[in-house]
This record gives structure tokens, sequence and C-alpha cells, in this order.
């Protein structure tokens, strides 16, 4: 890091800064400039502890890290990316796109059975389904918790999709992790770092979605929690940050998706839905997203959403759906990546 | 709620949306403009569940609520302020600025004993102290959990400070409510909600600062949470927002202040510590939150910054303190409030 | 609109409501809720006058505006994408993506002639370049000025590109649209409504920059202003918005192309070299751009970025941007539109 | 500044930087960490030049500029407070706080000079009115041009008030400066460099208030803009940033009044009325704005708030802004400084 000192800093207040990262076993390097003086500090040892220490120091006017604070999910630490295997052919961050499809809420099992077919076919992979719902009133719809569990793995077995659902509780670990192949946490709680440290317990993937107001190095700093316990297997969601703008509920940062690719070896998917809040935006926004190089999609199917009991405003019929997978097809295609059809797997193409 | 419809809605879209109305216990009243119809809904019901599945109608362009989605905290439930009683006379809410004082984190008792001796000798009425520390870096400092709860109830019983301390987990509510006065509940759990319903079931106060990016009404209704399920006892603490500008580590939102004062009964305070992360900009933002209108303030203070464990460069010394507080009471006096030092209160002042 | 009375209101605070509607022209339709009044307001005139002033009146809450402020650039009143001919088959709104490259500040002839000629090589139409620049810090580069445009024109013989470049001020339009082919109004000036007015009275083509914090409301109404003078040659560029995120000096907001689309008839295209402010993320947000459905593209292009005088950082080389556009063809294909190379269109493919 | 390498930086990159760094007149000191090389850049030349170019060299990470980018606004080229002379006795940035007041628009004479009467009674040293408006909507109100500029003049006369009144347009300048005491830059136009250089070849004050979405430092760099031309008189007004948060128009940064004042020598005051759109939270923002060093307030008066032609909704009424200047007295004796109100003055207090 480098520490620039205040104009009238003294002799004094310089080795008072070099005492304490020598006290940190830094090194300390003076460059004497035209008007300030500036300290290069050299060391192995973690720096989040002499930081703040430092700033307190008489005369040091700030403190500028070098480096970025993720380790474990850098791509400087790992250069390929890294792949999560779901199981019978299903992998995140390879070639394929993968979509994950499905109501935001589970609500009844012939609903979900009904849309889990026609997203099947229609060529997504993963169902998506919330069986924990957080809601910002207290009296909305709060989810059917176990017994919605149960749906999506019926579901599951009738479809050979892969399901997805969000946990909110570090308690629900085992209970989540007995239904689901890929725990989602939520926006809301991605700095929830009890539940962050037990995902990082087990091996079960995750799909960290971005907070609202989460810079990128915070995201990936909350990952980092998770693969400093031990598990790799996360995916990162961008599903849009809140800005001034009206017209959307979120602004989806399609920058995030590139920046993702540059500092970290984690795939990254988007979620349309939530970042738009609305169903005719969800197509244009799925397309960007995959031309920005997004591993997956997360998508809000519902067979009638005018019925739905949460976001039915953002959710796309199974016909829309089934459109939109015929259009993002070809968009993968121009992109190097591939996006393949119920049919088309059937065949073997 | 008034439904807007679209431009070319029919007669057979309109009778659509009435239908639904009806369905949910709203009667419709049609408003017929130049170019266009609303439709004005009128109905004891919970709007939360109409209005999703209005807007997913064909020819509704958007539903536009007209009541708050806030109802026990609310201004027009409840007029007169609610008063937040910590026995031995320290009340959050009346004429007497109540300030909260004390380290980010407790790191060990001789410490804490120093800096709480000092802020009750300078009219500081709670202690404040963070034993479980939700950090964006796993490499960072978590806090010494149990130990330090008790290192500040003896802090406690030393001073006659009462205490306030941050509570990250649903379970731990059993475990930090026996110790502390107040339990915090921190800007990245604001929406946390199994821990909020956990707080409402309890009767301890609950101090609810408000998230990195939640609007007024998102804050005021997971103080609802809590209300919801039994406990009145909530104060709000307003903490600073993310915004664009880098001077400062985040935005306080002074409005805030006077707008809860506007909508709720609940009693409101201000962290200029956190909402800036500079202590220099600590006693202009006291004064000024004063100024405002808040109930209070949470300060925090170190004996030594330049050694703190966590946040050292936000934490005032408690000689900057002590000079604070003589200068806040001069502004509390000029609002009509009170601010009483610890020799004031000796001497019946 | 829709003005709501607060709880309280009494028949006489309804009785001013609808006097002062009666004197405005509207009509009032009185709906009577369970808690609340709400009365709809039904009438031909401007609501701009009316609605502060209905603000003010005792006993009212607020006034929700029903339409849209905007007129001449709505979608209602023009069904038809406004096509912008800038001759020689160089269309900007039809199915071909046209994009505009060049440096960010034109700084000397030779390096101008080279890149003009590289980016047409590769399929740009329109050549971009600033001769005036408007610099945060008042010791930066301020730009050739006439000189500059006068390069540009020379580029054009040279090369057949149209060219695009910035105005600043409502007097220069006379001088600037001597040269260019398409006006830019950037960022900082979308709300400079002496401007917005100057270039409304004229018929050449406007680029309107979005503001850096300018909802697309507002963005709209700025292209009102142009529109309501006469000219109804507007082209959107979305480039950015400002928000927390420090990884990107802008958050690209692609969201507001499809929204653009929606609500307007005018063509929208983006600019992914500003938004980002990195050149490492250009290629990712121009494709997204495209297959969010823009109509173009103004990318940044430098022979030597090392040696830019401003905004190297973001600049492709010639190399890179052939690239580019070659990619972009495929996208572009993949969402039904069209994007011609040099050689192509030479061979009438 | 300081240049950090990227993590397989070759010697031949750092060459490459150090040769850079000596072609614009800077020395090299090269620093080598464990992982990384940094380079302290040493020089007097201007910085702006160097860092674009030095951040398209091959493997140059990222450059830290060390020193901030103003110069003549720093307080660290001029210590003591600048004091705005405007005659008679009324000075901005001394001990008194002055408080500048009147309606949004000059809309008529007689309600003018009612309010001036009366914003000058209790207390106001300075009227504010617009003649000259930038409105959002081409179809509202403009303001009356020259015509108010006279009516302003005629109140002066009347009442000893100094007038303040924006001015939107460069060629402008020599129009409104005959008439006004102090030029008003709005938000939209603090980054309209033409407009600024011009009123920094004149000597007139100039209130340059905050653009919507401005850090501090492009606000002081606004600032630099009229001081680098030669005109030191500047005051600069915190009107509000645009947030995500929607119960207030836009959103009072309080705590730029601390920054302003410790980073420039510049006097600062805020503007309550703008910033919240809202009359109901102006006297608690204006007493927060006191409480936190403003040198002065800029607020809307209107004798009839509700038959305004603009902003009515955040007008106070004479009788309100009488009671808020006795509250703010208050607040300013408590804060060490003076209100004066016209009795007072008049009896020499």
């Amino acid at each position: 890091m480098v520490i620039v000192m205040k104009l009238d800093a003294t002799e004094k207040d310089i080795a008072k800064v070099e005492e304490k990262l020598a006290e940190h076993g830094f090194r300390a390097h003076l460059i004497r400039g035209v008007e300030r003086i500036v300290i290069g500090a050299v060391g192995e040892k973690k720096r989040e502890v002499v930081i703040d220490s430092l700033e307190m120091l008489p005369q040091v006017e700030k403190v500028v890290p070098i480096m970025s604070p993720y380790k474990l999910v850098s791509h400087t630490v790992k250069r390929e990316k890294t792949l999560i295997d779901l199981g019978d052919g299903v992998v995140v961050g390879g070639k394929e796109i993968v979509v994950m499809a499905g109501p935001c809420a589970v609500e009844n099992e012939e609903n979900l059975c009904e849309v889990a077919e026609k997203v099947a076919t229609a060529g997504a992979k993963v169902l998506r389904g919330g069986a924990f719902k957080p809601r910002t009133s207290p009296y909305s719809f709060q989810g059917l918790e176990e017994k919605g569990l149960e749906m999506m793995a019926r579901a599951r077995e009738r479809t050979g999709l892969k399901i997805v659902t969000e946990i909110i509780n570090a308690q629900d670990v085992p209970l989540v992790s007995a239904y689901a192949d890929i725990l989602q946490v939520g926006a809301r709680n991605m700095q929830n770092f009890t539940l962050l440290k037990e995902l990082g317990k087990q091996n079960r993937p995750v799909l960290l979605k971005r907070g609202l107001s989460a810079t990128i190095e915070e995201w990936l700093m909350a990952a980092e929690y998770i693969l400093s316990e031990g598990n790799y297997n996360v995916i990162l969601c961008e599903r849009g940050i809140r800005t001034f703008e009206q017209y959307t509920r979120n602004t989806l940062d399609v920058s995030a998706i590139p920046l993702v690719n540059i500092y970290s070896h984690l795939p990254v998917i988007a979620d349309p839905s939530h970042s738009s809040g609305e169903r005719r935006l969800v197509p244009a926004l799925s397309r960007a997203a995959v031309a920005a190089g997004a591993d997956g999609l997360l998508v809000e199917v519902h067979p009638y959403p005018e019925k739905a009991l949460c976001d039915g405003p953002q959710s796309l019929t199974p016909q829309d759906f089934s459109l939109l997978m015929a259009d993002l097809r070809k968009v993968a295609l121009a992109c190097g990546r591939t996006l393949t059809t119920a049919d088309e797997s059937a065949e073997g193409v």
C-alpha cells in the first residue's frame, strides 16, 4: 500500500509511520515529492489490520491499497475458469449457456410442474422456484417453505431439470441442501456472513446474487467468504443495482459481467427479470447479458402471470419464454457459445 | 389504488379489471379522461395481493398505490411519539437527546471500561460496542462474541450506562438479549426478515439501522416486521446511504430525520461515525442531526483510535467526544431539547 | 391526474381542490375510499401549471400524474420509428446498425485521417471526433475548435464518412453545423435548454447524450425541447449513468435501450467507451447494446491510444476495432439486423 | 502519482513507464513489493496530461493520483477563509449567517416587493428570484427574462436587499451582471464550462450550485474554472444530490458543508428548498445546514405558494420564514455564529 502524508508532515511524523509499519512486518520506502512525501509499504502480511491504524497517525492524509482485497476468487490466483458441474451434463461456466427458469415463488404443484415441463422443452436446464421468500412487507406471501421444496423435488423427478432455490437462514442449510442442486443467496443476504460461512462449509453449489447496492468488489468479497471456508462451487448472479432511474425497478449492470470475467475465475449469470421488474424488458436484457459474456440466465416464467402470488409483472409466459430461447440461441452462437434445446439434446445435436 | 389503463383499452379490458377487483373485494370507480381511462379501487382488503395481478391484465398501464404500505409504524395510526424507556430515567424519544457512545468493536475489558467511564462523564447514557462484527472481508477481525458481551455487562455495572450491541443472527436473540439493553440490527441486516421477526417476538428495544440502499419506505417496512410481531420498542437509526460521492464512505441522509418524524411515531437517531467514515466530520454531522430533530446519536469513541481493530479513522478520542458533547448541548437547547451531562444529572440540574 | 387528499380532509378542503381544478379547466371526479378521498382530474389543458398549485392546497397529500410529460417524442403520438437519413444511404433507425467511430478529441490531421480510413474500412459509417471538449479540469486539453472542425471535414472528403462532433454553445450552432453531419450534445449539456432550443430551430440531426444522472423521462423531455422547436431529427445516445460502482467510470444502463424503443419513436444508440472508461469492456458492452436493440454505437478509436490527449484508456486501436466489428456483425445478424463492412458495401452484399 | 504495475510486468515494461515519465519531466522511484512493482512519480508538471497515456502502457494496472486536482480553490493554497463582501456590511463567509430568500421565479412586481419587504424584516440580507428559469419541460414557465431583472432591481431599491439571480448563458453575463449582486449558476450548468470561464473574466460574485450528480471534487473543479480566470469571489451552494430515495426530490448532502470547509477556503451555503422539494422539510434542513457549518442559506419564500408558477410546494410563506429565522438565530448562536434580524441591525445589536 502507499501512505500519503499531509503537506506539513515532519520527520517525526514520518518516523511514526515507519515504526508502525515495522511493527506489522512491512518495509517502508520513502518518496520525497515536490510538495509531499509518500511512503510505499512492502510486505507479505495481511494489510487489513494495519490500514486503519495507519490512517489514525498524525499527518497521514490517506492510505491507498494497491492489491485487491480478494484472493481465492481472483483470476490472478486461478487462471482457468471454474466449471460448476451439476451432473447429467449440466455445467455452468463452459461453452453452453445454462438457462434457469421458473416461477418466482412455488405456489402449487400443478402450476410448478406445468411450467417445469414447458421450460424444459424450451431448453432450460435448471428449474428455479422460491420456497422461502424474503418480502419487503410482512403482509405479503412468504413462501410454502419445506412443502415448496418437496414440490420442486417432484418437478425435478418429472422433468430431469436441476433445481435452484433460495436459502435465507444459516440454520436451514441442511434442509435446503437436502432438496436443491444449487442454493441461491438473495441480494438482501449477500452480506449475511453467517449464512455465507455455513454455505462455505458444505459443497453444494451456491448461486450468489449481487446486493442491491453492492460494489463488484464487495460482491467478490462475499464470494471469498464462501471459498475461504472450502467451497469453491460459486456462481455469481448480476441482478441489477439500485440507482435513481425510476422506469425500472433496478438497473441491470451489464458491465459487471465482463468485469467478473476479467477479475475472477468464477462463472457469472444474469437475472433479467428482477433487474428490470418488467417482462417487456426481459428479452432485450437476456440477449444483452449473453452477448456481454454471461454463462447463463435466471428467468422468471409463470404459466398464469396475472395470477402469480408474487412478481407477476416480471414473469414471462411459457410461450414468451420459448420464443426468447430461440432468439437467445442465435445470439449465443454469434458469440461462440451454445444453447441447446430439448429436441436437439435428444437428437444429440 | 388507482389503475391507469393503456390508451387503446377497450370496454372488455376494463371489464376484466373490474372483475379482478370485485374478486378481491374492491369496488371500482371509472373515470373517463380525455385520452385515457383510470379506475379508482376502493376497499378494506390488503392491496399487496391484488396489485401484481392487476398489472398483468391486458391494457393495464400501471397501478398507483394511494396508501403507504406500512400501518403500525405510521403516524396516522398512532399520533403521539413512542417513548422507549430503558430504565433509570433513560428514555429515547422524549425531550432529552440520548447519546450512545463507545468503540466500534469490543476489544478488551480495560479499553472498554476506560472509554465507558469517560463517555459517561461526558454525558453519554448508553455504551455502544460490537461483540459480533459483520465485516466485508473474511480476513478482518470478527468480534469477541459472548466474551465481548460479558465485558459490556461489566462496563455497565461499573458505570451505570445502558448497553447497545449488534445482533446478526436470529438464533442469537436469547444470548444477546440476556446482556443488552438495546439490540442493534445493522445496515446489512435491515432486511434479514427472519431476524426481524424473532426480534418482534420479544420485548427488548431494537435499534434498527437503515440499509445502505434502503428507501425510507423500506426501512419503515422493516420496522413494521418487528411491530407486526408484537414488539413496539423500535428506535430507527439513520447511518448514511450509498451514493456516488467518494469523499465520504456514505452520505448521511439528514432529511430522513424530519421525514421519519412526519411519517412515523417511532424515535429516530443518527450515526455520524459510520455515515461519514471520518472523525473530522463527526462533530458537524452530530450537530446537524440534532438540529434536524434527531432523538439521539450513536457515536464511535475509542481511547486509542490508532490502535483500534476496526474503524479507527472514524472514532473520536474521549477528549474530542467531551468537547462535542458540550457543543451538542448548546444546539440541543437552541432546538428546545435537553442534553444533560453527568455532573448536571448528579446535581439534578 | 389524481389528487390524493389527506386523511383528515374536510368537505371544505375538497371544495377548494374542485374550485382550483375548475379554474384551470379540469373536471373533478370524487372517489370516496374507505380511509381517504381521491379526486380524478380530467381535462385537455397542460397539467404542468396546475400540479404545483394543487400540492399547496391544505389537506392535499400528493398529486399523481397519469400521463407522461412528453408528447412529440412519444410512441403514442407517432407509431413508426423515426429514420434519420444522413445521405449516401446512411440511415440511423433502420435495419442497419450504424457505427460511429474515431478519437475522443481531434488532435492532428494525420492521426485523424489515419483512424478515419481504418474505421471506414472496418465498416464504420460515421467519424466521431471532438473539436470542442468540455473537460472537468481547466488545466486539461480543451480541443482545437474550428481548426479541428476543418480537419474533420477533410477526413470526410477523403473517406466518405459522415461526421459527428460535439457542440457546447448555443452561439456555435451556425459554425458547427457548417461542418458536421450530426451535432452531438454531450451529457453535461443534456439540460442546456438554450442550446437545445437553438438546435431545434435548424434541421441538422442531433445526437443527444443522456445526462450522467438524468432519468429516462428527463432525457426524453430534453429531446422534446428540440422537437418542440421543429427539428424531429434526434438520435438518443445512452452513455452510462452515475452510480456507486467504482470499477467503471459510469454504469451503462442497457435497459434504457429497450425502454426508449417502447416509449419513443426516436432511434437510440449506445456509447460503450464513455460508459465504462475502459477499453477492455468496450467489446462486451458493444455486443450487449446491439443485442438489446440499439440502432448504432459511438466508439472511441485512436491510432496510438497511449499518446491520446484525452481518454486514451477507453480507446480501442484500429485493429481492436476491426475485430470488434466482425463480432458485432454476427450479433447484429443474430438479432435480425445488418452491419455491412466497407468491402461488402462495395460488393453490394 | 503512483503507478501500479501488473503482476507479470517485465523490466522492459517498467523501462517504458520510466521513459514516459522522463519525457513529461517526472522522476521515477521504483518500489519492488512482494508481488508487484509500484512506481512513485515526482515532478512539478501538470499531471493531467501524463496520467491517461501512462494508463495505456502495457502492464500498467492503474495510476493513483496523490494530489487533489484543484489548486486555487484549495485550503492548502490559501488558509484563511475567503470573505465575499456584497457591500453595505453584507459579507458571506464571516461570522454572520447570510440568508438569501425569495420566490423561485419572479412573476410580478407586486408579489416580489411584498415578499422582499417581508423577508427583509425577518432578517434576510439577499433577495433571490429567477428571471431566467431552466425548466425540465419546454411547456413550463420559462421566466420573465430582462423584465424580471428590472423588477428585482426595483425591489432592491425599496428594501436595501442585495439580489441574487440565475444566469444560464455565457452571452448574458453583461446583462445579468448589470442588475445582480450575485450571479447564480444552477445545478444543471455546474459544468457549463463556457459560462464558468465567462464568469471568471469579471468580478461580480458567483454562487455556484453543486450539480445533481457532481462529486465534491468535480464541484470544486468547476469553481477552479472561475478562479483560474481571475475571479476569486465564489460562493458554493449545496442543493442536494440525486439518489435512489423517493420521499425527497433530492438528498441534501449535509456532509458536503464540513468537507468544503476542510478542503477549500471558499464560503459554502445550503439550499434546503430545492434539495428536498418540500416545505415541511425546510425548517429542519435549514437548522441542520447551519449547525453543520454553512455560511448561509438560500430559501424559497412566496407570498402565495399555492399560486406560484413554479415550485410552490417547496416555498415557505413569509410567516413560516419569519418563524424559521427566529429558530435559526438560536442555532447560529449555539454554534458561535450570528444571525441578525432587521430590528436588531437597526438597533445595532
